[in-house]
């Protein structure tokens, strides 16, 4: 039967598909609550569960031979004496009618009373019956939903489910998952950001997700709007049908922007840098109309093989990416490898208990001159062939800037007196991540021609939450008042001294953020090309001097819904 | 014959012993030069050098028998081709001739030049025989200062090296080594800070040390002024027997000071809380006229033993710790353990690939709530005994200071409806040690009753260097430009919205560096009770006013070198 239910649209685009409903860990079910009228019907759904579990367990003790039957049915035997515990079942029709939750919520309710039983227990086998306590649990809660336990979602599919962590949705596309919905999350988190990137459609907050929608529900659903409709009709399909037409000519009148410039309405130009990882991302870029290239990552030179690029197989790379850009600058990085990943370069470093805060950037390059000099010489050649710029990495302040300025001249001093051409100057800029560089920039604008703030990595260490930790949930986020406020500084110390100021990391390709980075003044966006037409769009939708006007508004939201707010109302604006 | 060996006091104290001395790897010879009329001696002195390890080699290889001899002869024999190198030896002689180099430097670009020969070809074999290149010239760089491969300081010796990291500080100090000299170092490093903290004379940038100083040359070291004397005379001595009466002179006269105020000279009223980890750091913390204790950590009870402390357990730890102070208040930090230590707890937490960056603190305590909640109730049952204040740890913002608020009410509710009498109010408060946190703390002010700076995780973050990664060598230091910034901000925002703001780590219990804390603008520091009286005379020695006028100058300098300027400025005047 048809059904809409209603949530937040975190990333634009329509889908149909089959649901594959995963169901959260009992641990992570959220609190919900039933109306009176719906109590008994919500015990009995309960029972019924119940009532399956026991079922099942009988019909596998049933299926066992031999030892296994003697092995495996102790255990069968014990959880079937924790599913007839009185305490279990009664404590649990007890919370549906006295606190009206979902039967979802009790069973949560319920295990964790038990398992603050068994933690107070001195005893350590008794302790670790909580998993098979867990395991009970988690059969009841699978019969709720009347399903198997999980299985991956295939090609085809759209996922629901409680929440979705950044990790897994790139393997989602890959695996053909169409969208994703989940009842909880955020438009602003790091998976809606993610998720706008790839063009998944994503909606998130659709609180009814889990309970109305089966496995194998033919589901339509909007990105844009939040809705998802349970078993579309004709009309909905030919809705359907419309927005997908829609989308097609949206398409297109972004390719028509392939020609525009990135300027506000107010008429402020934007500078649309690209981040290249590739040849084609290069001729992408050049296509687009993008100001050059804002960060060319050179790691795979060093990754692809086991022995370290050679000044002239690095030379041949830039030079290429340079003659690719047609005259308009490119933004080389130097090697950016941690010890989780120098080994494979063939650079020793020692074994680190947390490699984020460890030897990387421009600390391994300064701990492996003789690498870092070749690396600079093969810049400093490729600069014969158009504007070259050297970023470097990882940097903590002045004295790191220094020592790199020392070695980039005396390199190019070498070559002169070797006879190689190369440019008069290059621009060398610092990567903002390191927070203290950050918060210190006065400290050496003198000695940096431009900077660009890498925010994938300047949040995990603001917020001291490594960002590809599933568990820390919705810590990761570049949208914390903090992050929002020392970019504007970053942003205002660098207009303050004449040095660009660029951003780099996701934030910089998400459209629906743009207003909020224009806010805080950045004029230079670093992204994927595949992002850059709607990100140009984005610009030329807003008034730059009317965000400028909301700046102070912004720096005072103290949480991420505030921030939230304050992005809705400029946009309505 | 006695020398004179100028250097930096980086932590006071004297000290007589014999010389340990640790030649730092080839690899970290620092570049040095000699006098021309010294370049024949460095020469010959190298060529001795190389002589003893061919002779060593012989000498081995006369001595293998069997088996043996074949198998490590074969390696000894590369070994000796390596050395009888023309182009390893006649490439040493060239670099002290024309670049005056010392032999020991002379040898690090040689063995850099080569390994980079090394690094181009294509061959594992030969490629790996860079390890045998290595082992050839550690020979030499021994043989070159006479000496035997490393073996450990013992109790009564002078650690004599490049450098120290700072975790070895505190084993070298178990061990019995009475002082440590160090030819590189600043006396603003972590290093030297702990030093201090451990009473551990410290002499670093005794640029000469590693040449003039031999294995058992008896030593007199000056922690204070940084001299260095090797063969003391009968003066040195007598010298050096009136500095030990004067620093118990000064021990009493610090003594005098438990009954004193910690007033500056201009009548500001400075706290000095202790930081507790038993009750003996309570009765002392006491007996020294603590303010109170500003943090009680709580993890050892969790540690202690394989089964969760329970709510009883923890109960009467805290009550007699709050019994302990007499009335004054007492800070308890809620759990801070992360990925790292909390399966010892027995808390289930994943594998984190960075444990510093994960779910950790308030994060862990939030994701077992059952267990949070059993402290809380321990924490406010104490507060019936004394006044009590609850520390949280790993804040990240307002959403989770909320979370706790509501924890902590409800337990208290439970508590009071359970026949329990427990404080009216008990004031809550957030460690500042997510850089986010810090520069967001506006946007939670409201909802927390003081905060504590925790400088020893947040000067980690800031600078993304893990603090007990000893390779990142001097990065990792409080002294940056962007973290005065940053400590400044908050004790800033914390008397703008009258929320007492404190430091905890390391930092403030360092009497050198109160200067520099004042300056800021901080008013209570929480310190180990064994540095309390040494920071009182610093803030009795210094105006506050007269700080307070110099703060801009501090806030402006660029680099580690400026704040070390700012501070000797600060002190002269």
């Amino acid at each position: 039967m048809r059904a809409l239910l209603p949530g937040h649209g975190a990333s634009r685009g329509s889908a149909l598909g089959r649901a594959r409903v995963r169901l959260p860990h009992v641990l992570e079910v959220a609190e919900q609550h039933v109306r009176p009228d719906q109590i008994d019907d919500e015990v009995g759904r309960l029972h019924a569960a119940v009532e399956a579990t026991r079922a099942e367990m009988h019909s596998l003790r049933a299926r066992l031979h031999g030892a296994l039957a003697k092995e495996v049915g102790e255990f069968l035997d014990l959880h079937a004496l924790l599913l007839d515990d009185p305490e279990l079942l009664q404590g649990l029709d007890e919370l549906i009618r006295t606190g009206r939750y979902t039967a979802d919520y009790a069973l949560r309710l319920q295990r964790d009373r038990l398992a603050a039983v068994f933690d107070g227990m001195d005893d350590a086998y008794l302790k670790s019956r909580m998993d098979d306590l867990d395991h009970v649990i988690g059969r009841i809660h699978a019969h709720l939903h009347q399903r198997a336990p999980d299985a991956p979602a295939v090609a085809g599919e759209i996922l629901v489910s409680d929440n979705v962590a950044p990790s897994e949705l790139a393997e989602l596309q890959q695996h053909g998952v169409v969208a994703v919905v989940t009842a909880a999350g955020s438009a602003l988190s790091h998976s809606a950001i993610l998720a706008r990137s790839l063009h998944l459609p994503l909606v998130v907050g659709n609180a009814q997700a889990l309970q109305k929608i089966n496995d194998g529900d033919v589901l339509l659903v909007d990105g844009a709007t939040g809705e998802v409709v349970v078993d579309p009709d004709p009309d909905d399909l030919r809705r359907y049908r419309e927005r997908l037409r829609e989308a097609a000519r949206e398409a297109r009148e972004l390719g028509r922007l392939r020609s525009k410039p990135s300027r506000t309405r107010d008429g402020i130009d934007i500078a649309l840098w690209a981040n290249a990882e590739s040849l084609e991302d290069v001729a992408n870029a050049h296509a687009l109309g993008a100001t050059g290239v804002g960060l060319y990552r050179t790691e795979f030179l060093f990754l692809q093989q086991r022995e370290l690029p050679s000044e002239e197989q690095q030379f041949q790379v830039y030079r290429d990416l340079v003659l690719g850009m047609g005259g308009r600058p490119v933004t080389i990085r130097t090697l950016d490898l941690g010890a989780d990943k120098a080994d494979r370069a063939g650079l020793v470093v020692g074994d680190e208990e947390n490699p984020a805060l460890g030897v990387r950037g421009v600390r391994l390059s300064l701990a492996h001159p003789g690498v870092f000099d070749t690396q600079l010489r093969a810049i400093l050649r490729a600069s014969n062939y158009g504007p070259v710029r050297v970023l470097v990495p990882m940097v903590s302040g002045r004295e790191e800037m220094l020592e790199v300025r020392r070695r980039l001249q005396r390199a190019a001093l070498q070559l002169r007196k070797q006879g190689h051409e190369i440019a008069v100057q290059l621009e060398l800029g610092a990567m903002i991540e390191v927070p203290a560089a950050a918060i210190a920039l006065h400290g050496f604008v003198d000695v940096v021609d431009f900077v660009s703030i890498g925010t994938n990595d300047l949040v995990q260490y603001l917020l001291a939450a490594d960002r590809n930790n599933d568990a820390l949930g919705e810590l990761y986020s570049p949208l914390h008042p903090g992050v929002l406020r020392l970019l504007r500084h970053v942003i205002r110390t660098g207009a303050e001294h004449d040095i660009p100021v660029a951003i780099c990391g996701e934030i910089a390709g998400d459209a629906a953020l743009a207003p909020i980075l224009l806010a805080l003044g950045l004029r230079e966006f670093s992204l994927h090309p595949a992002t850059l037409l709607e990100v140009r769009k984005a610009i030329r939708d807003v008034d730059f001097g009317d965000l400028q006007a909301r700046t102070d508004k912004l720096l005072q939201a103290r949480d991420r819904a505030g921030i939230e707010r304050w992005l809705k109302a400029a946009v309505a604006s």
